[in-house]
């Protein structure tokens, strides 16, 4: 690994679709994002994840950027996959980005075991926490970061000339949540789990592994000369209900919506599902 | 003005000494920060700043750094010196950034004018203020910029992909000290005219003009053979008081120290000078 630091024109691996900043956070370094569409597809029959990533690969690549749970479609990346993934980046000496902002919001009784906890690429995973969502805090801008100490110096030292360190009083906030958290975060999986199967179920598509959103295909209910969903997210806001357009999640997902259920109240889920439910079946 | 962003190997004129991170923030956006002994030199008869700074401008240069009151000398820049700066950034078609920390701390009944009120330079000043020290906030991390539309759109972009916002609980405790806390400001501002007399006396250097800060010579007090200001600095760290070191404000100031008060209440500064006088006036 010869380098921590993006440099300008060198190339990051962002299957998509994507966390709709996680496109800017790379491009406003300079860097390219390359969008390789990837969680729609991983039930396609033939679907290779190592071929498909590799025929992405240039000499200007340096990272791969992973997010499982995804957002905005809440897969959990399936472990033949990841090791696929990770054939990849050691191949090519790739840093590998995981972005586990869903780590605890999973569904079932067991979580996914953390991609950078796979031995081969504890030596080149650069792994971002955050307490926005799991312990609905985002607006006190709290996360954790670990990696290889090298990479850990460079963010260090990067870091204390952008943001200096996170806000003192919410750090005392994140001490608190992570320490006595635990059963608010079971209550809030269990919540998100019955959330997700009633969207998925309002608007016809399967339920989500994870992840607070539903991404769907909405090209059946556009008209043939639409461009875009917007206008049918037109319609949608017409009935009081708004949703992200896909292509904020990813060039090639202008036909798609993302549904973002993060921090709603049931009450106000079920109504919006029920404003939107004719639009979806129409 | 063709662009707002620093570009690698840009030039950013830093008069020194200077706020210890200033030099890091343009290093790490990959700018080269070119530090001008400056706040220090105010005094001498034949300072000339338009000739000094024109000195240091090349064709890389894109901005000037101004900060006053200043961190680390207590000196507010006067008019005339003020307008000399000015003749060079519009001559250069340079950026002014604007430092505006200790605007609410100076000493005597009505504060300086601000620089970026100046009429030439209100198209090309970008200006930073801060809630830390007016409000003793530093650990919120809040604070608020201005400048030119364009210039503020950039930052807008960049802002989204590197801190998405200040963090919201802090932000209403921001509103509320700006909206209530002028009757604080003004006491706190005594308090410090006081520090900064005390503090100034006790360790024989002129008293600041503003700020929270002394910032001493101390090559008087340090043997021939030591190279910088630590030897002195471990004798004050015996004593149980820290000071930073010359060097963090710039690269000419390896035989000065900065003496912080910033927040120290009356009865532990009053301790710590009691324990520095007899070092500083052997």
């Amino acid at each position: 690994m010869t380098q921590v630091l993006l440099e300008p024109g060198d190339e990051v691996l962002l299957p998509s679709p994507f966390w709709p900043l996680s496109r800017g956070v790379i491009a406003t370094k300079g860097a390219v994002p390359v969008q390789v569409p990837f969680y729609t597809r991983l039930d396609e029959p033939e679907f290779d994840a190592e071929a498909l990533l590799e025929s992405k690969v240039t000499n200007r690549t340096v990272a791969l950027y992973l997010n499982t749970p995804n957002n905005p479609t809440g897969r959990v990346i399936a472990e033949p996959v990841v090791d696929a993934m990770f054939r990849v980046a050691k191949r090519h000496d790739l840093w590998v980005l995981c972005d586990e902002a869903y780590e605890e919001i999973y569904v079932g009784p067991t979580a996914p075991t953390a991609v950078w906890k796979h031995p081969d690429v504890r030596d080149r995973a650069i792994v971002f926490h955050t307490l926005s969502k799991t312990y609905g805090f985002a607006g006190a801008r709290v996360g954790f970061t670990h990696g290889p100490q090298s990479v850990m110096n460079a963010i260090r030292g990067m870091q204390t000339f952008q943001t200096y360190c996170a806000p003192r009083p919410m750090q005392f906030g994140a001490i608190q949540a992570l320490r006595h958290g635990s059963a608010w975060v079971t209550e809030t999986r269990a919540h998100y789990e019955v959330a997700g199967k009633k969207a998925a179920s309002a608007l016809g598509v399967p339920a989500p592994q994870g992840g607070t959103f539903l991404f769907a295909d909405v090209s059946d209910l556009l008209a043939p000369d639409d461009k875009d969903c917007m206008p049918f997210l037109e319609r949608c806001a017409d009935r009081g209900v708004l949703l992200t357009p896909g292509h904020s999640c990813g060039e090639h997902y202008a036909r798609w919506i993302r549904l973002c259920f993060t921090a709603v109240p049931p009450a106000q889920l079920d109504e919006a599902l029920k404003r939107l439910a004719p639009l979806f079946r129409p």
